[in-house]
């Protein structure tokens, strides 16, 4: 059986595509014409992936919001974890973290109970409170460096006694955390510049990048600086831009059209690059 | 209606008690009693608030050991939620953050969908991955600051260009964050002579200090160094060792003895030193 990263990483270069559809899907802004369905979050989300899944090589479930609506949203979760095409990786973008024993709760729930082949975690507690995460080494842990937002500048990129920013010291910490290759790190398309820095300094690392589309990240910088020399090993995360189309829809079929439309153009824009 | 920190601050008063009781209730770790019950988890976290509810002003429901069973886990959150005394904080031990408006997902989970009074959250992406939750300001927010596990050495404890640990850092801001005095941290008790230096930085937050008990911090130290003058705006969270006393348990009255007899040993030396 294949590795996490081996499989994301055939996909890549199968399809030719980084793209990673990041399913963010919030009950009160999915399109009118899902509203009727007995479960309009998972019918939507199976719209997104039938609509994007030929341009695509992972998706990423955003748990908050589906914890936002409690019982019934990790419902809808579980519905939409199994619509995932077994040749995407699913990635649970969860940012958890906690002391060992809490953690190995987490890595339980994101791995086993609900079989993600990767997560996403919080780094500031340490090698102890990620440790569990990379026990499995046939799933994929992205860890956080360096995020997308305007708060990175909080601590992220504060400089460390030796004139590092924190987010080079997580990288650092990150490269010798990982086992048989199954270690990543979420680092923001936002940053560019940055982001190929990072890269050259972790070669061996999986990068997984957001603030395409929505937050205003350069897609061609993203796959440009983001990959790897053979293209690989980087997923860049749309989520509002392909999912929240513009426009108004009276059928399902029209929905996906416009999402796979854009899909598409993102997959395209890709193919020129790499 | 008074806010969450008023009312942790009354109950703390009234009993002269700074225990959290720490409900990281383990499917597979809970007394073989309880086994045969229907749902075992919730008749067990019963069982933990009834033998415990004289002698403590909070209880923190650990949401690792809850979502690791799935939706299964998150039914036995919520049936242990409703059984948590009015008098007594609530606390969701769930350390989340991320980009603003996926933060504001997770606000409105753990304060909206599931009514907890206070929240742990994470500070690695800065100020607009927290200040969702700041947003509620009859609320407490407790921002992860200088942990109790060994991994507080990889980032935590690493200096900044001005000499000072990061956790100093994150006091600072975190103490600028607040509205309406809603911010706490999270202080561990494994920290004996740090906790007193950040208590004294920063008298206006909350403290909640894991780390005593199976972690293996003092009490007496925690409290003396942890407290506020007037005693109060701290709280020490007791998990493994008042829930899973040595022993075994023919009934549930024998559980519940044991478990009484450990929370009030710990609320008589507590109350000695306040």
């Amino acid at each position: 059986m294949s590795t996490a990263r081996e499989k994301a990483n055939h996909r890549i270069s199968s399809i030719k595509s980084l793209l990673c559809v990041g399913l963010d899907s919030d009950p009160e802004k999915i399109p009118e014409v899902f509203r009727g369905c007995p479960d309009p979050v998972p019918a939507f989300n199976r719209s997104v992936i039938r609509a994007t899944k030929d341009y695509t090589a992972a998706y990423k479930v955003n748990t908050a919001f589906y914890e936002a609506s409690g019982v019934q949203g990790l419902l809808d979760m579980e519905k939409t974890l199994v619509e995932i095409p077994q040749e995407c990786l699913s990635i649970a973008d969860a940012k958890r973290a906690d002391i060992g024993n809490t953690s190995r709760k987490y890595a339980q729930a994101f791995f086993e109970h609900w079989p993600f082949d990767a997560v996403t975690v919080a780094p500031y507690m340490g090698f102890d409170s990620v440790e569990p995460f990379f026990a499995y080494t046939d799933k994929l842990v992205f860890v956080l460096c360096l995020t997308s937002n305007a708060g990175s500048q909080d601590f992220e990129e504060q400089r460390m006694l030796d004139g590092r920013p924190l987010y080079e010291v997580v990288l650092e910490h990150v490269a010798g955390w990982q086992r048989s290759g199954n270690a990543g790190v979420v680092v923001g398309a936002t940053k560019s510049g940055q982001l190929g820095e990072l890269r050259r300094k972790a070669p061996e690392l999986f990068f997984l990048i957001p603030g395409v589309g929505a937050q205003g990240g350069s897609l061609e910088d993203a796959v440009r600086e983001g990959a790897d020399p053979k293209g690989e090993s980087a997923l860049i995360n749309v989520s509002r831009s392909i999912i929240y189309p513009s426009g108004s829809f009276r059928y399902v079929e029209e929905y996906e059209a416009a999402v796979s439309a854009e899909a598409e153009k993102i997959h395209n824009a890709m193919r020129l690059v790499l």
